[in-house]
């Protein structure tokens, strides 16, 4: 590993970007090397806080600066970061969740060429329980019905929410297919009985909920579940810091949170 | 109260019919008087087990005989089983769910002259949860949102349940609001942030779940949740029981379980 | 109301302390008049933060320069500080947990001359619960057994918690009887079969929870639960703020969080 | 695997022996061949109801006429039934909990000559998440605190629960050390702050609960809960019966669900 990390931060001024920066200020062995925001940022100029780097109007500078690049933006921009990621040799580390095939396609392509790590869900409770569900769909029979039930905030604006899609992910994997064939819309109406195998989501909204998860594995008699719940938002920095902390220096190829986590 | 109250069942041989009955078959001082079931059903004309009266295949014959008669029949007779209630002068509890404002007048005008009892859950701990939201809700300020969660077995075919509903429509009461003007749909897909002063609904499905319901209040900063499990299903058919007791020499009029249970 | 409301803060540095100072200087229509700390805290004389007043040494300079005293110190000097409300005729707002007999008799001699506010826990969420656990444990039988849970962090050296226990006496005031004569203790070994009537407590400890409380009615076939989780710790202290612009003004008397909410 | 297994069961007309055999009694490729209860049962010599079997008084009779024995008796009686599995060359099957380390001895001196299986809880999914906690523990740092609360009926006679302790023993094996060297008793009183590292239990008794157990991992940020409900009784019976049917025909030795249910 680089001595001194040099980390970039996309989106610096945001509610992540913010807690990123406070989270790398805490950690020994790097140097915020540079910020970035929209152009219009009222900001932009202005010493980043905490910092002694002036927040960028480019994403570019911030690829230009860093070793590490960190990008929770909203989507829309993926495949131009993971282009700069490749042209500049720059590791990158992408949290943006929501991206499409063509934003993973634009992934694996810098991957052949630097480091990529990309998670949906920073959190060690998270990623761990992903590979609990995925376990217990394997070792369970489809007389186990399985549902994913969450909590999020009132200010929440899509469901289900994109880490109960990656759990989803995980349970639909335990048992050998896309989620796709298995996922069914969240229940209004007349919907019929439930099929066989089939994974169902519900999404709950309200108050300040960070975020809760539930996996449900049911049976005609017993009832098996797996519960996340996020207690404050430090959590999902903590664990960017630390993907990519160990991704400085890793080779091209493309990463996730399994492999920070050794989750095999 | 009648010394010895003659009970009628409809729907005798249904699921719910014989918990009712064998409920009945261990409570003092009544007598199952005669019970019906569809005129296709293959034990018409038999003796209803743990009686000595026979399987009948009109709901006429079950009023005549009856000085309360009990109906959790699927929907579609309510009409016709309150004019019969009407013309024989016989009291009448209701369990069916899913019924029509036509089936609500029909009950209503039959309240006119019989006592008639209606409840869509005759469980003690449901209707005191539905006085507990009500409370609740009209204490809480609409900067707590409330959110219904319900889970059921595999084989219920609409969401969300008739109780949840219930439990909507109390707390909705507890903000001088009808549900209508607050209910939610399940969210799917983008579905922008929630609105203040709305009501959501969740519907799980899975294994053989009885029927769990959760009423959540979520503030910014704290969570008020009301929650009642169903241990087994005996309890619906010893709450309609309890029910019948009471309603046997009331007076003319439409009654329901927060009058047997007094809950104001 | 006073126009200005003079607020003193006792234990002015402590994490409750500077809550409670975050809390006011956020709120309209007060001034920080004082505050104290042990004389032996470094920061005795120096400015409190956020505000223009000098951390005193003395509770006695907090009475003289306020008009309402907020007091969530630890216990041991609850009888000092209601004979300075008393002596000073300042309002006194505690929030003090443990206290002794000797204690609430010194809160009831203050009150015969001045405004005493006392209650073991300030959220709204929690006193309205409290209402709720009295209201369910009148209506239900001692066919329901009832028991309280509670986790909090795993720093809690006590067990189980104040609040935990204010809900048990909230439940065993539905009941009839003082809580003393229907608490078990936290189960361990060969305790026997349940008696019938008897409030249980269990207190569970781990990671950072802020304060979790259920409080479970089961009967042989169903079960009722009414549950509180703090989502942060702002909560107490904005319930405290509330409190004390509420008290500021009021006649001599014993005052709870039931009368500020209008629990009945 | 025989092709008709003889079964015999002890404790024939206990609540779980009843369960037993109305679950052989539905299964196919099985006969029960004998069943016993102690000598002054009423029943002895009458018919076993559902079999052509009589009520035997000696456990010697049931191994004498069964490849496979199910001992789910209280405990006292497992050395001798150990011993005769020997004697007898019969496979046995045991589900007494509160066993002492001298059963445990008997059992390993049986499984040197016959197929002896053993298990504190039947339940597939009791097992799989004593599976899915080790790996949890294994996975996760001392600075998560283990917590396992449980829930059972008011007849329930000892605490903790024998599976809430197997829950226990599968977390401190995924953390490598003994149980009894992280066992916290249940919290009353002054307790200090947790330690860090240990394993706390908590048991709730009320109404008729089956069972549930939660075990919970807690992190200053993020908490991880893996939770089982039983949902009804025949559950364990199934998994016993299960068992009973796998066991049939396999060399001596000491067997548990994990081979059962092939956990690892």
């Amino acid at each position: 590993m680089a001595e001194n990390i040099q980390i970039g931060i996309l989106g610096c001024m945001g509610r992540m970007g913010q807690a990123l920066t406070e989270e790398f200020l805490k950690t020994a062995g790097i140097t915020i090397a540079a910020g970035s925001e929209i152009a219009s940022h009222p900001d932009i100029g202005k010493l980043i806080p905490g910092t002694n780097v002036h927040l960028a109007d480019t994403a570019e500078h911030v690829f230009h600066e860093a070793d590490v690049v960190i990008d929770f933006t909203p989507p829309g921009q993926t495949a131009t970061h993971a282009a700069l990621a490749r042209s500049t040799e720059t590791a990158l580390v992408v949290g943006t969740t929501g991206m499409t095939a063509a934003d993973h396609a634009a992934l694996d392509r810098a991957a052949e060429a630097v480091p990529i790590m990309q998670a949906g869900n920073y959190s060690l409770g998270v990623n761990l329980m992903m590979a609990l569900v995925r376990d217990a769909a394997k070792r369970l029979g489809t007389d186990w019905d399985i549902e994913v039930v969450e909590m999020h905030h009132r200010h929440k604006v899509d469901a289900p929410s994109g880490t109960a899609l990656m759990l989803g992910e995980a349970a639909a994997e335990g048992r050998g297919h896309p989620l796709d064939d298995l996922r069914t819309k969240a229940r209004e109406g007349i919907t019929g009985e439930r099929k066989e195998g089939t994974i169902g989501f519900s999404a709950v909204r309200g108050g300040a909920v960070i975020g809760e998860h539930d996996v449900v594995f049911a049976s005609d008699s017993e009832r098996l579940t797996i519960s996340h719940r996020a207690e404050n938002r430090g959590l999902f920095a903590a664990g960017a810091v630390k993907a990519a902390l160990w991704l400085a220096g890793k080779g091209a190829g493309r990463y996730s949170m399994t492999d920070v986590l050794d989750l095999k």
